[in-house]
Parts: C-alpha cells; sequence; structure tokens
C-alpha cells in the first residue's frame, strides 16, 4: 500500500508533464516516509536532453540533503528508467527503487539490459517494478496516441 | 591531430577541476571545428550527482544550439564516461566521442559495459578512445595519489 500510496504522487507528476505536452513520466523522493523532492519530464520545455522526471528529482533530493548520496531515500518513478537515470541511481547510491510501467524499448531496470542489480558497478540498487504499471503505461499510451492524431 | 587539439583542451578543464579538489575530468563539445560548450567535473562543489564534465558540457550545447538533439557535435572527454554519461549522450543523439583514458572499473564505452556502440538502443555512438590517454590518466593518478596523502 505504501508503494501504491507513492506512486500515485509520482503518477500525479507524470500527469502535470502530459498537461504542457512533455512525455507523461513523473518521479517522487521519499525518505523517511516523506517525499523530499517531486518533478515530472521537462525534456522540450527545457531543451535538455537530461531532463527526465528522475534526473529532476535526484538533483533536487541532493540539494535538499546538502549532499550527492541519496542514502535512506526510494525512488518511485512511473516508468522504468533509461540507462541515463539508471546510471545515476548507481552513481546516487539510491538504496531502492520502485517502478511503474516496464520500457521493453529502453528500460535499463532489466527490459533491455540490468544496471542496477547487477555486480558490475560499485553499487546495486534494489528494484520493485510494476506497481500501477497499467495506469502508468496507460497514460504513456493515451499521450502518444493524441500526438498522432495531432501531427 | 585535430583529436589532439581539442584533447587538450579538455585536459586544461580537467585541471581546473583539480584546482577546486574535483576529481580531474574535463570535456569539450566541437561543432563545425569549433568549441561550443566546455567544461568540469563539479559534483562536490554542487552536491549533485550528475555533474559529470560530459553532463554539463551536454547540457550546455543544447542550451547553445536550441534543442536537445546534438547533431553535428564531437564530445571530447579525458576519461571514459560512466554509465549515466554514456546513456545521455544516446538520448541526446551524439554522434561521436572521443575520449582519453580507460577506466577499467566504470568504463560505459567498452570496459565494463558498452552502451555506445550496440543495437540495443536507438542510437549508435562512434567512439574513438585512448586520445592523449596517459596525459589524462596521470592527472588522475597524481590527484588522487595527493588526496590521499592528505587524509
Amino acid at each position: 500500500m505504501e508503494h501504491e500510496h507513492f506512486m500515485l504522487e509520482a503518477l500525479a507528476e507524470a500527469r502535470a508533464a502530459a498537461e504542457i505536452d512533455e512525455t507523461p513520466v513523473g518521479a517522487v523522493m521519499v525518505r523517511e516516509g516523506k517525499i523530499i523532492a517531486r518533478g515530472h519530464n521537462l525534456r522540450e520545455l527545457c531543451n535538455d536532453p537530461t531532463a527526465h522526471s528522475e534526473m529532476i528529482v535526484i538533483r533536487e533530493a541532493s540539494r535538499v540533503l546538502g549532499g550527492w548520496r541519496l542514502t535512506d531515500c526510494t525512488l518511485y518513478v512511473t516508468l522504468e528508467p533509461c540507462i541515463m537515470c539508471a546510471g545515476t541511481m548507481v552513481l546516487a547510491r539510491l538504496p531502492k527503487l520502485v517502478f511503474g510501467a516496464f520500457d521493453p524499448r529502453a528500460g535499463a531496470a532489466g527490459s533491455v539490459i540490468d544496471v542496477l542489480t547487477t555486480n558490475n558497478f560499485n553499487h546495486k540498487v534494489e528494484v520493485v517494478g510494476g506497481v500501477l504499471a497499467h495506469e502508468s503505461g496507460m497514460l504513456l499510451k493515451e499521450f502518444f496516441k493524441d500526438l498522432r492524431q495531432r501531427k
């Protein structure tokens, strides 16, 4: 239930992205039962290839905590992270990731590649996937369907 | 010679990082024979796990070009990129990467993993490794030796 509670918050962020024509992916960072950072995809608005929701939230959490090690934090994101975001989680020593929909085309938490739970790097991230996956996936599907119809 | 010319600029950035006690890695983004962005590692100063030199330069180049697709650009960096930075190069559709020293512990351009030249993702990056590798590697070795002596 806790996972679903925070995933609903991440979904609210994803909807906020869709409202400004950004791919609807949202994320929240949780520490000691509280949200310390929240954000959504802003790639188009910011003209920034790094402006994925996870990156925005990791950077904001680092700012809030005053350090780049995200000890005791759990990141909730509506979509399986890409390789950039998964790599950042390893660098930030994130203990735990909870994600919504799986991404069979670019997912780096197992779908295409796994950089979070292997022994290849100096940190491993505990991963829970598929939390409210249907809701997260539908939001993306509807967004892209609408985008195609407008083109 | 062109590669060495721009790698020397990246090395100047790496030295600037060392001067402020940041791990000495530097980068420059080149387009049509000109440097359009330059930067160095700022992780400790910014308390930001994403503040690697490549990320700073990719974000700055996107700002300069007014878009997140880094068409016609070549990124020069003194050290083989980590998985976060390599993933970002794929997202930014970077055509070409030139790096200095290989990183056997965390390199994502072939040393530990290769995310740049595989068919797993929707973009491939041409990679040239080992340009002024000795100079780049020595800068890192001296930095960490000095750090250990100070502790």
